[in-house]
């Protein structure tokens, strides 16, 4: 019989040219020989929070049992930020508590860990935690072995997701939680929020732009027109056929948007 | 003993930021847990498919026997364009029906069978049978199941190379295939093209332009002239030291050269 | 048992969109199949052989025993540059003798080896020694397989990396090695050369500029201002806070700085 090697996910804003994707991998190789490391991404952008987020989001629920996912996009390191290791019922996540796991915490029932750097026993440089605390941690788990001892249980940690905010009856605001790099808007607005709600009429307003419909593709309106559209991750979107609905619309990630049922 | 891995090598324009990638691969380590994912490229230009079937053909002929290539190149998803399997003497190769295996047909012998996506007995997103369609059927593969259920018989595949013509006695019209992003124009003409004419005179004319020797590097030249060269999957190219061939002698992946024998 | 799966690491300035990797990837795979394929990089600047060198002096140490490294950037491919294998105590290092494996002598113990690329009982291409002579050369050392009658002791080999320079009593010339993309200027001088100074009390000077003492982040100066850092190898980097230290001092590759004691 062969044993199905365990799956660790490499997620970071490190491009490879410099060689720190490179340390972490021959880190964890050391640790966990058998590991089967597979790279999501090393391109997000520099200190992107959400979009390593989004990226992860996207992915991660395809991901067998027990894989580990480790994020490294880590804008805090070498400050007090904290470093997580989150357990929901198939995976685990280590990184960073700047955010990275914020869409995690809305999609998944999980277990929130802290993980106490001065109680490793090897050493730690303060720039470096990808390479000397979250791959270490990350390889000891792949390699099934106990890492609660580094791990306290914790119930805060952070997360860029606003909430819907009721204003009226049936009227809400929708925060904004991410911005991609076509310009499209996201909503904290997902496809299971909009079946609870049981009804089919709705208007998102965005100043003087109404939206009463949900697209299925960009082609169903004319080049220039915005649209709403489900995401790939299920949350709705306010996209533009053939430019930026953010810049168009002047959306940033501190905006909201109306909605009335 | 230890029973190789089958390798999944995967080659798509997705970029690896929005975690699509990633959906790929976790789907298909969930149904073949033990298959060896080999990234060849997420950088393909997007809905470049001839970049694509040159990066394949450039590389697939080294892999081992039994090899899954998926490619998803895919401008088409969501239309009525097919999907296929098609299977060489060593390989197997999944993707869209949109020429981005041209190659592949110019070089090996083949079967090609036509995927019937409505009888895949699990949901497909429309708009992503890069991780819905294409990944899981790749993966059953490399686990060694049987996927002939899913799969019809066909013999019409999209294909972006046009035939060399005759024009007249010793005059043929060689039709561009590529053009790549240095500019170097591949044209459909094979060194084992070459052979088979049994003569080392030949004059290649583009406009004014007459080459009638297939220089080894660029070096032979000076800076600045244009010259013949095998490129590394063995087609012809122009190229031009120190420019863009395409550029400079008004060439694009529509047009003809000369070939006076 | 599992036997633990031989590490092959990549690193190369080819991209991956021309499918040379792929074709670097299947001839491993085909030599030895369990190899376990690391992409460290492939977006090395084109030619630079420095960059390569820092970008493995950053993670080869961390990678285990026996691991086996290919490091293609490889200006000279096609011409009589020398093809080395670097045997050091825990790892392998294979590909051209251009500087790429500089930093690999100064820090470790080491034994030699020429590649005799005319006896290698195999087709190799002039211009694609990646594909042709390192690559199968490695996946024959990762399965185990003696590679030593393609090979013969050879005590020269190139460096980039030219010594610190006495000039007078207390007084020496350390040149500079890399230059990284953000401008930041690396000095040909260890944290361990100061370790064995035995004193705190030092200067560098550049032109007019004075540094007498080493920082730990670009955050303890001022932005606009000068510092120096020990960089994650572990040499001593003159940087700037938010511009680039290279640019601004005049400093090039060629470049030494003053050292005083």
């Amino acid at each position: 019989v062969i044993m199905t090697r365990r799956i660790i996910a490499l997620l970071t804003d490190f491009g490879t040219e410099d060689g720190y994707v490179g340390a972490m991998k021959g880190k964890i190789l050391s640790i966990a020989p058998e590991a089967n490391i597979v790279d999501i991404s090393h391109e997000i952008m520099p200190f992107n929070i959400r979009q390593a987020a989004f990226c992860l989001t996207n992915c991660y629920a395809y991901f067998p049992e027990k894989t580990v996912f480790i994020v490294v996009v880590d804008p805090g390191v070498g400050t007090a930020r904290k470093g997580l290791m989150i357990q929901t019922t198939n995976h685990f996540f280590i990184g960073p508590d700047n955010g990275v796991f914020s869409l995690i915490y809305e999609k998944e029932a999980f277990n929130s860990f802290e993980i106490l750097v001065d109680t490793l026993p090897w050493e730690v440089a303060a720039t470096f935690h990808g390479r000397d605390v979250f791959s270490p941690l990350g390889a000891l788990l792949a390699a099934d072995k106990s890492i609660n001892r580094f791990l306290t249980a914790t119930k805060r940690h952070t997360s860029f997701v606003r909430p819907i905010r009721k204003v009226k009856k049936k009227r809400f605001h929708i925060p904004v939680v991410h911005i991609d790099h076509f310009g499209n808007v996201i909503l904290n607005f997902q496809r299971k929020d909009f079946s609870k709600m049981k009804t089919k009429k709705f208007g998102i307003t965005v100043d003087d732009h109404k939206f009463g419909k949900i697209h299925n593709t960009f082609g169903e309106v004319s080049r220039g027109e915005f649209l709403l559209m489900w995401d790939s991750s299920d949350y709705l979107q306010i996209a533009k056929n053939g430019g930026s609905a953010a810049k168009d619309l002047g959306i940033s990630t501190d905006s909201e948007v109306g909605l009335a049922l």
